[in-house]
């Protein structure tokens, strides 16, 4: 059975193997998160969590913007509507932002982020949710909520899990914008390239360790880091243990150590 | 109404527009935190929280050192008192030091620590509850506790949280005296500076960004990251988008986007 | 009475004042971890625990590797037994490792791991449980365990623990390989030696201050620092704030201030 993508006006998709490449294509506002953005990525991640052909997803903007945040539009839009509470337009469009985020955040996928050019507010949060991001040489982060009178509200919580609260509080308090080489060394991105071939270069690396790594097991695994911290310790690796035996005896471990004692290539990495 | 700093002995205050300059003042025990220091800081954070003219609050030390800790004397004073349980003098002592950095730390304003020569003990711990710590290059941390044949008990709980277990392990079961790279390096400190005029330059840079991002939304982001990582992450996303939408339809995000359709400053920002 | 060292058939245990220097011993399989190694060192650490001479123990592995992880041998011998949940043997091999793990991270004593060579699986959650990690010019770190079709269930958590979800993901899920200068960016090792003698040096600054540190205070800090994010800031400051009136007000607090007092060092630290 051949995948259908299915169609998107804001996303480009192309696969490639066991990679999915997503766009985020709106250039000319250098690919700011729109209402339909957000839900099209949301459908398409749940479509991509029940697709066992796809391993990886590969997530960059076009015209050399990641994303440059939440739309202006859409907000001038919601400030005509009326609401309260939960029906409030503002609350339910930054939450289904969040929602999505958090969707992307524990995707049983291996994510990963081609940062470049705009990653600010929203674009900002995505990054922060991969589990690889690569920063190009032109990219600049900021969460810059505050000195537009508002809050960073969905995407604060997610930069705090990704660099801690002590870098987080000076970069959202201060509406900072830093550069690659910085979000490097705050733990935002994992890598940063020089150049556009050193980018793709590093894209196809993480690419091929997908490849040798059993799609299974790496859920798995997955699952099972996004727990540590929000239980405890002793409980979770009970748990972990059962998913381990689980592992060993199922057909990726038969298979996985078979191959390791036959000094070949476990057959999940075959192109 | 003009704003009436309180009187203090062991502080100086200066208010510069929105910005509190708090100078520790004792620098013939090198800043060493007595009680009664402990006592006028707390009061001083109480004031300040129910103070809508400050913004920034900028704690630096007299005499070229931040803070050397505890004072030995206050300690011997300590010893010669009687109490036990929470009548203990020593417990009164230290947990009043605790409650005066869990005050700071969640002060609603930005608070900016400039840490120079001694940063030891409590002084380290006053350090690590800072949004911004700006490192001078004459800085030395250290929790020098157990070379004493004591804990760092108030002072190691907000260096785990500002630092992470692992380094605060190594630092804390060595007693190791680090400098300002270093301290850097582990996040102890946001920047460092390599001279006075750097330190300056930095710190007038974080308060240009002080001015720019409007009072409430700081105030509410930095309530929000605080909660990070101690409830559960779905229903602070559901009670962030609440948030976002008071602030986008209250007289901040009102201005603020106003502000940035115009292409001027918004209010708050006013001189 | 003289400590009475435990045999054991895979560890090589030599005493030197409060130090004990363990070294896994099994050069032919890179210090692979057998079952047996796993209940010798549970073994041990649960002697340690009761012996108040030793205050540091140093780990290390023969010829070269520190360890490669999980014995192979163990997996196919687990492989031809029966039993069900619990009593499935891989269950119990696997959490057998994780146990001893838990029981080497909260060790009252200072562990230190000096890692060279293959520093892989179980090896790399060993170090990952260190007060301090000292990582020499060979070494090279991986959680190879997906690329096996496994997952790394008793280690990822630890390592979570160690360096943060962020970094975490992408090392266990792509089963990267990274070498002294990365694992020390990362937080995995505290510090990188270019040469053996280095190495012999950092360890004996490390002892060195171990000498100046009291036992008890570090044991009762060490536990504080383990119980942080655990439980609410409050009670965990309350609780502290006990425990440093009893320090103070017992032996060594008692000797660590007078030994200040005096300007000599305090008997704990006596050769």
């Amino acid at each position: 059975m051949e995948y259908q993508l299915p169609h998107c006006e804001t996303l480009i998709l192309e696969k490639q193997g066991p990679s999915l490449f997503l766009t985020i294509n709106r250039p000319d506002v250098r690919n700011a998160m729109s209402l339909q953005m957000v839900a099209e990525l949301a459908a398409l991640f749940t479509e991509v969590e029940n697709d066992n052909s796809i391993r990886a997803v590969v997530i960059r903007g076009a015209g050399g913007h990641f994303c440059a945040g939440g739309d202006i539009k859409d907000m001038a839009g919601a400030r005509g509507q009326k609401g309260e509470g939960k029906d409030d337009p503002f609350y339910k469009l930054n939450r289904a932002f969040g929602q999505m985020i958090q969707q992307v955040n524990e995707s049983s996928k291996v994510v990963i982020a081609i940062t470049e050019g705009a990653v600010m507010g929203g674009g900002f949060g995505l990054a922060c949710v991969s589990d690889l991001a690569i920063a190009g040489p032109t990219a600049k982060f900021s969460m810059p909520e505050t000195t537009l009178g508002v809050i960073p509200a969905q995407i604060a919580p997610f930069v705090v899990e990704r660099i801690g609260l002590t870098q987080a509080r000076r970069l959202a308090l201060l509406g900072l914008r830093i550069d690659a080489a910085e979000a490097c060394a705050l733990g935002i991105v994992h890598q940063v390239a020089e150049s556009e071939e050193q980018l793709d270069d590093m894209l196809n690396q993480a690419l091929e360790r997908v490849r040798l790594c059993a799609p299974n097991a790496t859920a798995e695994t997955k699952a099972l880091l996004h727990r540590v911290g929000h239980e405890a310790m002793t409980g979770l690796l009970d748990d972990a243990a059962e998913k381990f035996a689980a592992a060993i005896g199922g057909p990726e471990g038969t298979e996985g150590t078979m191959a390791f004692m036959q000094k070949r290539e476990p057959k999940w990495a075959g192109k």
